[in-house]
This record gives C-alpha cells, sequence and structure tokens, in this order.
C-alpha cells in the first residue's frame, strides 16, 4: 500500500470564488480523488492545519509527497520545511505542481532562485514530451493541450534536471521546462508545471496520468540510510 | 507477464572447463534461473542457435534483453545487432553484462569504443552505491564485495552515463564506474560490470538483486512510438 | 593558433539558385568567414572533394569541424565517417548545424535515429536560452529570434544531451532541443539546430556568436589518450 | 584580468603548529601563490577578517572564489552566505576543496546534507580522470597519486554532479566522486576533494593544475541576467 499526502495551501479556495467554483474541495481534494487506488492511500493536509498539517508522525508515514502552494509560501514554518527536507533526503518523494516552484520547500532543495516569467492571459499551452523512455509518460501521446494555462516561461532558474521528461509551449511565444526530475538523497523530486488555480487542469486526465505515474516513480527504495562519518577502514593500510 | 530473453554467447562454457564447472548450465542458465519468478517469464537464447535465438519474433515479444558476450563479439551478426538496436529504440529493456561492453550492441548504441582497462589477478572488488534512491538498488546494502573477479579499470570509454548508480574500487588500485544507466530512444539501458567467467559472480544474491532490480526497472514504456516526418501545423502560421 | 575546418555537402548551393543566391561562396565560405579570426585558421572541405576533403592529414590537422549535409549523408564513405569519429574520440570537436542531424557522423556517435518533425513554411523561431552560465551563451541576450526559418519539433530521437544549452519555439506549435553538447571520448560535440540552405540564417550575428563561442568551448584538452587493455596492478594483491 | 579571492577558515593555522608548518602562509597564502599570474589577480580572504573579508565590494570585483573551511563552518554569518550564494547565481564561479564540502555555503546550494565517510589514517589516494574531454583535465595524465591524505568515501550525499571529472581510490577499500561540477544559476562550481590541512596536497603541481584549470573553467559568462517575472506576450493570443 502506498501512502501518498497531497498538501495544499488552500487559501485561494477561501478567498476567490472563481478558484472555489472550479475547485470546491480543494485543489488537494481534487487530486486526492484521483490519486486514490486499490493500492494507494491518500491524505490531505493543508497550510492552516495544526503543524501545516505536516507532524513527525503524518511525515513518517508517507511515502510520496505532493505540494501544491502560491501566495502563502512565507507562512510555511522553516522547521516544518527542514523537517519535510529531511524526509525527502531520507527517500519521501516529492511531487511539486506549478506555483510549488517559489515553495520554501523546492528552493531549499534545489538551491537556486527558482525564478521565471510568468503571465496570466488564458493562453494555450502544448506540452510536448521529449523523454518517451521515462516511466512519468506512460498511456500519454505525444503532448498533452490545455487550451487555457497561465505562462511560465524560460529562463526557470532550477539545476539543470537529473531527468527532463517535457517541455511547454505557450501561444504567447515562451518555452518552459514543464516535467523535470531531480534526485537529493534517497529521495526523488519530480516538478510538474501546469496547474493555474483558477483552471480545471487537474480535471485533464491526461494531467492527471502524469501524476499518478510521478507517484509511482517517487516511491521510496527500500535501502539503509548511507553510513555517514568515521568509519574504519576496510582494508589494510600500510605504514608509511 | 514481463517477458525476458537472456542472450549468451555461450563458447567459454564449451571449451573452458573451468566455466562449465561453475555454471554448468551456463552463464545464461544461471542467470535464467533467478529471474524466472510468477511475473517473469524468461527464455534465453544464444550465439550459435538460428538467427543467434535473435529472431523477429523473439525479439518482438522481449521486454527486456540481457547480454553476456566475451571471446566471439565479431560472430555476432550485424543485421542482427541492428534489429536489436531497433527494439532497444522501440522500448526494449537491454542489460548488458560484463564483458559485453565490448559487443557490437552496446557499441553502436553508445557511439564510443567502450575500451578499459582490465586485469585477471583473482583481485578483490568492492561495489560502492553511490546513487541510493535508484531503484536498482532496492534491497541492497552499501556495497557489494566480490572476493575475486576481473579487474576493470578506468578510464572507460563510454558516453557520461544518464545515471551513475555503482562505482567499484579494485584491490589493485583501480576504480570503474560499474553500474550505468542510459536511455536511447523509448529503450532503457543498464550497464553492469561484475561477472567473469570463471567465478561464481552470478550466484552471488547481492549480484542477482542488482540484476533483478534492473529488469523491472528496464521494462518498456506503454506510449505510442513518436511520429517523425513532415509535419502539418498545429497553430495558424502568419504569412510574412 | 585554433584549426577549425569547416565541412560541407554544397550540393543544394549547385542545384537550387535560391541557395546560390543566399550563399553565394557556399554555407561553408559563408562560416568559414565569421570563423576567421587572428587566432582562428579556417578551411573548408567538401563531399565532392578527393576523400571528402577529409584526408588524415586534415583530420589530424583539425581542432574543431563543423559539419552541414542534407540531401546527399549517404554519399558520405563509410570509411571517412569512421576517421572523423575516431578523430572526435581522440579530441577534435564537433559542431553538427541543422540537417547534420543525420548525417552518418552525427547518428554513429549518438546511437539513435537522430530522428525529428520538420515542416518548411517560412515560419519563426524563437531560440530560448537555457543555460545561462553555459560559454557558449556568451554575449547573447535571452532568446534568438529568427524571422523565418524551417521547423524542427520534438520528439527528437536523441539522447539526453549532456548539456541542454538552448530549447526552440516554434510558430506553428512545436518546441525543440536546438542546443545540445555531448561527450564523446576526449571529443566535445555541440548540436546546433537552426541553418536551412534557403534562409540567410549563417548572416544573422547571434547565430554566429554561438558558432564562434562553440568553436571555442570544443576545442580538444591536451591530456594523453587514455592506456587501454591488460593493466599491471598499481598495489600489491593478496593471494587468496 | 581575471580577479580571484581565495577564502580561507585559516584556524587550524593558529592552533596547529604541524598544519602552520606545512602552510606557513596559510592554506589561502599557499593556493593563492600558485594562481597568481599575468592573467589572474589573487586576493586572500579569511574567516576574521571584517565580514569575513567578503563585503559587498569584494564579491562583486570576484571572478572566481575559492573555499576551504573545516573547524568553523557555524562562524559563517548566514547572511554572507547568502550574499556569497547570490553572487554565484549571477555568474561568479565557485571552487570549493575538501571539508569545505560542509561549509554552508555549498550545503545551501545544494540542498542536500553533503555528508560523507571519512578517516584520517595517512593512507594513500589515486585520483583517477573519468572524464578525459574536460577542461580541468588539461595536463595531466590518467590519474593523480598523494601517498597520504584523510579518506572521504561514499555515499557522499550530494546531488548527481553535472560532470563527474575524478573519482578517487582509497587504500582502506573506498572510493569518492572527488571532481565533481554544477552549474546554479549563472555561476559554475568546482568541488574537488583532496586538501587535509597537515599534508603537503596543496604543493602538488598536479593538485595545482586542477585548481588553476578549474578557475578558467569557473570564469562567468557575459550574459545579461535573465529577465524575471511578468512578461507581456511576444506574440498575439487568441481570445477563446
Amino acid at each position: 500500500m502506498l501512502r501518498v499526502t497531497v498538501w495544499n495551501e488552500n487559501r485561494h479556495e477561501q478567498s476567490n470564488p472563481k478558484v472555489s467554483e472550479v475547485y470546491p474541495k480543494g485543489i488537494h481534494g481534487a487530486i486526492a480523488e484521483f490519486l486514490q487506488s486499490e493500492n494507494t492511500e491518500v491524505s490531505t493536509a493543508t497550510l492552516d492545519d495544526a503543524e501545516h498539517g505536516l507532524t513527525e508522525e503524518v511525515l513518517q508515514s508517507t511515502d510520496v509527497l505532493l505540494w501544491w502552494g502560491h501566495i502563502a509560501h512565507d507562512e510555511v514554518e522553516d522547521e516544518i520545511v527542514e523537517k519535510v527536507r529531511q524526509r525527502v533526503l531520507d527517500g519521501m518523494g516529492l511531487i511539486v505542481l506549478h506555483s510549488g516552484h517559489f515553495s520554501k520547500i523546492f528552493k531549499v532543495l534545489m538551491g537556486t532562485s527558482c525564478d521565471l516569467k510568468w503571465r496570466e492571459a488564458d493562453e494555450k499551452e502544448r506540452i510536448w514530451i521529449v523523454d518517451p523512455s521515462h516511466p512519468i509518460t506512460e498511456g500519454l501521446g505525444e503532448y498533452i493541450e490545455l487550451e487555457a494555462e497561465e505562462m511560465y516561461g524560460e529562463h526557470f532558474d532550477i539545476p539543470a534536471p537529473d531527468e527532463l521528461v517535457m517541455v511547454s509551449w505557450f501561444e504567447g511565444g515562451e518555452v518552459f521546462r514543464s516535467g523535470c526530475t531531480y534526485r537529493r538523497g534517497q529521495g526523488k523530486i519530480f516538478y510538474f508545471r501546469p496547474g493555474h488555480e483558477t483552471y480545471p487542469t487537474y480535471y485533464n486526465t491526461d494531467i492527471q496520468r502524469v501524476i499518478q505515474n510521478a507517484v509511482q516513480w517517487a516511491k521510496p527504495v527500500n535501502l539503509p540510510k548511507p553510513v555517514y562519518g568515521n568509519a574504519k577502514a576496510l582494508e589494510e593500510i600500510k605504514s608509511k
């Protein structure tokens, strides 16, 4: 049984009727719904929960964490961010969605500004698959088309992804590295671009498929934590 | 049901009693035995079979192909090599073992000489895991120790691996990139260093674990073959 | 003094007046002109020269080779291709331009089909820089805009580049990995997309800048060729 | 004129006579000496200088910064670390030496723990070059041998390097990724393992060569800082 936690800032849903209309159960609710399956147990957590819903117990029993945030990144406690980071290094998968590019957790794991160009103009996005060998693309076609989305454009200030899976074309003239994998410690990270709060992006079955695949891909590997620190010699060292 | 084919040159086994003693069913037989499982159907094929046992039918029904060869690389027909290459580009996984580094199929997929240093001196090898997030390392410890193996040393003339999973230490003073992944077209490739014919390396349960994991990792992704060639515009192009 | 050889198929120039009008000295002539400098000695070579102008002597005295070909890839002798490949593995830089993606030399070095989507529709291309730390981008802005070019679209069947430097946006709806680096043996390779024969692309000063930068980046490193083959132990090996 | 700043914690030199005997001018002094050249202007800065010698002015006029630290990582002010990080993202090269793996600046740029195994046992290290195409290897042989060094062993908890240039073999049985490059923002980073304070490692001419090469490799690219934030469309967006 894979244990997934969907974390959402859940603020737009409270303040913007346009958003709550699109996502009446919150973005986290919508995502939880399509991730739930026979082999996957899904919980949700939000910013306003105690400890943002990310207690030690929740983190320890989460195999893969999804992260959606936007206007309240700064309200996420540094201490919680550090706990999440530690869990990723210890093997928990992390899937960062859309505006989560500017979340504290993504920024500390990347080391860069994670900045980008953006525009809200109801424009078309076409997400091209550039690595058709990657399990995250299972079941897709050559590209995913979204009639209207927010634009994110290069330069996207991230480390070069370990694997670049998808690149977006935008009607207004930009491109963007939209599907990027990283490994940090024993954990696997997937950044996936689309998902502006005012669009029904998370109801698109291709988008759902990518996230489902990513959850499978990001699950922890069963391997003891490497031993660090002072180490005895495994072989005899000749005196000089 | 995953369909695996283990290909072996199977020549040392015919000519060198030391080898047939260690591998009475051939290296292919030993590998097939530990790969066979409830969910994995394993066949074997050897150089001296008609079409080297790699007919169009066999290749089309193989999800992951393993390759062991050494003294008879040149006897593998170019036409068959090209068919195998095509199948890899179309999604078949390929696991190249030990002296297979010099096989025609590995060399055409890499583009480089694939040359290296070597020595047969019954020396100790310790294979360190450098990427503990990788599914190929599932169930292992920090390293795999082999009391006696052939040495392979750097410089190993391969393209920089997409993922470097393991690095070997050798008693005689060399290091080697021992576990390397590549993606070519829709196919995934894993090169795994150990497995000299005179040592019981393929009976080592850690070595078996790596190969079992690699087979799972290398399985094809279900995605239509990308469309190539002349393409109609998806968006209107303004006349200049 | 850097020694550069610009190789061009030089066939369109003979048969298509539109091309010879744009490139009266041939594509090779146009490229040679902007590469020539105080510190760079440039020669040209074409398909119809003896040994395609790539004699052993020429190759041995070339630090960086540029390659433009399109309709006559098949006429390039396999033996010459193999010599070029060997020189790349021995350290010669190689810059593959535009339709050179389908040249024999690029395909053998990549191991994949190097296939792609294409369209001739006088459409706009905007080449975005995605790695602004790369020396190949020195002196550029955020993107290069070309009013009319041939389209190349994903999926581009290449190994994941060692470094992805540029991504193109096309008016008709596609994206493309337009600036890609690879290392093979001791040699460095840069693939650069633009340059269809009927457009004055190689007169664009940004395009020229990229190619000038790439030549500097691709120059050989002064390092003895690694030693391959049987190797004596550097450290004592204990008898078992 | 390339402007280089060598930063050193400079504490062992004050407290341990063994170290001050090996490095009478401090580790920074020894490094500055072999970096100084006709085209390279070298300054030094240490922990106990005001603002650790890394004022805004110093940072703005530094092209490449070298970093050696060990027992006093925690005394480096977070504010200064953040300024250095910003300069790296803006293009300044950074070369992190030996125990600098645990410096604040390296850890925030990597996002991981940067932990490793270590042992002080006067053992032999042999640093093998695994990428002989890389400019950092210019002028070296196949490996660098150090008669006695501290051991650093895998697992080294870093992101997979953008380029892996060197791998160390240690007498006591470990291996280590010793020469690693990264790009962060517009800046280039090189981590280079050797250099324990009690050994004359920085007087070894091969080690000096690597650091000289790395300084050249890491120098900033002249490119305007990418524009981030809200962006006007470059192409017309059709109303839906």
